[in-house]
């Protein structure tokens, strides 16, 4: 194991954390807030354990799967504990095991929140808490990759692989880095084209940037204790429409930029994505349609819900917990599936759902005519065995994490739908479930050792498990 | 497709389905109820489709696996739509719907009833229910191997492959019908046993007969409104054990048989689930320590239900649907696990399970070594990659009918514990779920709709998917 590069790696994390913390301590100046000092603190803590590895990159360049799946684990969780400091120092969240669920759930974009009212906050922190989304959003190791001049072995493509969701990497343009400044490109020019709309709807500018951070990375934190039911309803719609936008792989955005508009329809996923999004929609419009003065709003109410929980974003317009079982059903089937790879949205993605499908119907197909050769396509391409063999075993992980976490949060006695929805909306990376973790709810009810639980499934689910997971296996750390 | 063959199998299916209701009509004799009418009727109409075509076996003898799996799908669909016509013909379950569930429940083992009191029914009728699990659990095609002088390409293996519960089909012999005369020679000695033990408690011979039906083939109808809550705690307990003696791998009971002890002890599979019991039913025990007088009671209870669910059986002799969290989180989780493989029990059964688990670990060793070539073992063999691939897809095959499955029945709108648990009592052949399906309920409310996809999934969960699923693919009925 190249603990050195490692050690590096994770140094200039702690240094890039410490510069995107600057901001928050500019918005502390600007509202007048003392908890700005609590910035100040975790910045000079960052730096302290930061600059001092970070000088020289070591030597040895030689760096595997396994050193790039143990970097990113390792990275996110020491991010996740330095981004909790601001809460613990400022005292917005006085206890460490709750400031690291909320900042966990932040990087992660997951939204799910231990606090029962944000309104009370100071601006600082409620920037904080949102920008922890924006970053998470696209990814830090990604983010590092266009900073660095990192070079030999393979090396960023490892890091890449193992932060970016989906089954399977598709570099856009030969180098690494450049794949990595597009994305990042793409990923701003979204935001800011969000933001924009979002002013021009007049809504404050704090509220405006936050509600993009919030959107950007599919995370949900919202700055109002109704999230965003209190907005008008052309606020609602735009945040609607870029949440279903930053579910979209981003090869789409990417063959729009480079004047490939045929390519860009030609995306089987996002396809599939944007026609179970209107099924959805439609189906639920229907079922709610008595709940709301008109059908439009009930429309409305429905698209933005699905676009929310399909997105993994979690923002809320309404209680949909309180709807009936139909729509709930749906909505927590969309939590399964979730947005597409290679964007900001988490669950088990569009692309893996549909190599799961036609694996099934290749299964069916080998026992008609066990000696003929069939092959999976997608996006008209076929599919490595290899490929398909891992997005199998990645389900499997997922299903038995899925239900060790279930046994174990059941330990707290609340009942079987309010622990299932809390799985599956932090293993998903959504925010709020249903019942007692409901939108209108929190996840404070939990025990400290749920909570660990809870924090294991946001990071697994953010990194597709396999970079957590190998953490905790003994030859992960034996030298070979 | 060899339809000769298909139809002449089919044709003696019915054959020995009419023999199988003459103990029903002797029964009928025996109390002098009229309702045994229904069975001469219905044994008449099975002959009068099943003769014609059984006289002569055809001369093409080819079967490849698509025959086999075809075979045994519309075997038992055949075999449970005359099973019904009894329950109709009697009017002891008018609509035919419901006779079909019912019917499809007995035979599959399942265990799930549309009837919300059985105590009135006549005993022809209650015979013939329990009769079915007993039919079903090991198998009729099994049964069918036994008594027909079958030869010519592999044909046996592909049926025995298709109705036999696991991964993959361990012959005991060489000879394929050997080993179903084994596999039925020691059902028929566990179920004497059984019926012993039991009478010796004073149980009344027709109880006594129905109870061992019922246990024997892991299917759950009992012959009393409260299942087996009113009899003795020796007769429970008698129960408890034989339920779980079901669940085990046949394996090894035929390796006792032939004095080979060491090697049904090393029985990997039987020994993972007789530690998952124990372990379930302590925790269990521990979590209604205080709902009832005595420890011994408690553990008494918890070891019945723990064996119930595990095994697929679905007897109860408590409402575990009034039981803490803890506890109906264990039980739901052990609906998903099931029973060994060539035991009667359904489930996903605990080998696939295993499995799942060393790909899962294999795969993170893979991370570390890339080049190493890493092995997954069971019972000390290397499995095949095929088999392991096998087992990958039927999991997730499992897992969409499931999702499908809660979408559709929750279109009749009942909560989402009550339809998770439908779902899941159905696909894994249990019998009662939670809430509006839990032990003291039925499967009555739910729609014609719901009532189709869960005798689907009743039938899929026996058939372990692939059989049944065969039966919808266009190829599998175009010439080649």
């Amino acid at each position: 194991m190249n603990y050195s590069m490692i050690f590096y790696i994770i140094s200039w994390i702690l240094n890039v954390e410490a510069a995107l913390m600057v901001p928050s301590c500019i918005v502390a100046l600007l509202y007048g807030e003392r908890e700005g000092m609590a910035f100040v603190a975790s910045i000079a803590l960052c730096l302290l354990l930061g600059l001092p590895r970070s000088r020289k990159a070591p030597p040895n360049k030689v760096f595997y799967t396994r050193e790039g799946f143990v970097t990113v684990a390792l990275s996110w969780i020491c991010m996740s504990i330095m981004g909790a400091l601001p809460f613990v120092f400022s005292g917005a969240v006085p206890k460490l095991i709750d400031a690291l669920f909320e900042t966990v759930s932040g990087f992660t974009t997951t939204g799910a929140s231990i606090l029962p009212a944000v309104e009370g906050l100071p601006h600082c922190i409620l920037f904080w808490r949102s920008f922890t989304h924006w970053i998470g959003g696209m990814g830090v190791l990604v983010f590092l990759l266009c900073l660095l001049p990192l070079t030999g072995g393979g090396y960023h493509m490892n890091l890449m692989k193992a932060e970016s969701p989906g089954p399977s990497v598709s570099k856009l343009v030969p180098k690494v880095r450049s794949t990595a400044k597009i994305l990042y490109g793409i990923y701003i020019v979204l935001s800011v084209a969000e933001l924009i709309f979002l002013l021009a709807g007049r809504m404050p500018i704090f509220d405006a940037i936050c509600t993009t951070f919030g959107t950007a990375g599919t995370g949900g934190f919202g700055i109002k204790n109704d999230s965003i039911g209190g907005y008008s309803i052309y606020l609602q719609a735009v945040t609607t429409i870029f949440m279903i936008l930053f579910g979209v792989n981003f090869n789409v955005f990417f063959f729009l930029s480079i004047r490939k508009p045929k390519a860009a329809f030609e995306c089987e996923e996002a396809r599939w994505y944007l026609g179970i999004i209107a099924a959805s929609t439609l189906t639920i419009t229907f079922f709610i349609r008595g709940l709301y003065p008109s059908l439009f709003l009930a429309f409305h109410h429905a698209a933005f819900q699905v676009g929310s929980i399909i997105t993994t974003t979690g923002f809320a317009t309404a209680d949909f917990n309180l709807w009936p079982q139909v729509p709930r059903t749906i909505l927590v089937l969309l939590m399964f599936i979730g947005a597409c790879a290679g964007s900001t949205g988490g669950g088990i993605k569009v692309s893996r759902i549909l190599l799961m499908i036609r694996s099934v119907s290749r299964e069916l197909h080998q026992f008609i005519h066990p000696h003929s050769v069939n092959k999976v396509t997608l996006e008209g391409r076929t599919v490595e065995q290899g490929t398909l063999h891992s997005v199998h075993v990645f389900f499997i992980t997922y299903a038995l994490i899925f239900s060790a976490s279930v046994l174990i949060i059941g330990f707290d006695g609340f009942d079987l739908t309010t622990n299932f929805t809390a799985v599956a909306a932090t293993l998903n990376n959504i925010g709020p479930g249903l019942e007692l973790v409901g939108p209108t709810q929190n996840f404070a009810l939990f025990s400290p050792l749920s909570k660990l639980v809870l924090i294991f499934n946001m990071l697994a689910g953010r990194l597709e498990i396999f970079p957590l997971l190998l953490l905790f296996v003994k030859g992960t750390w034996k030298k070979f």
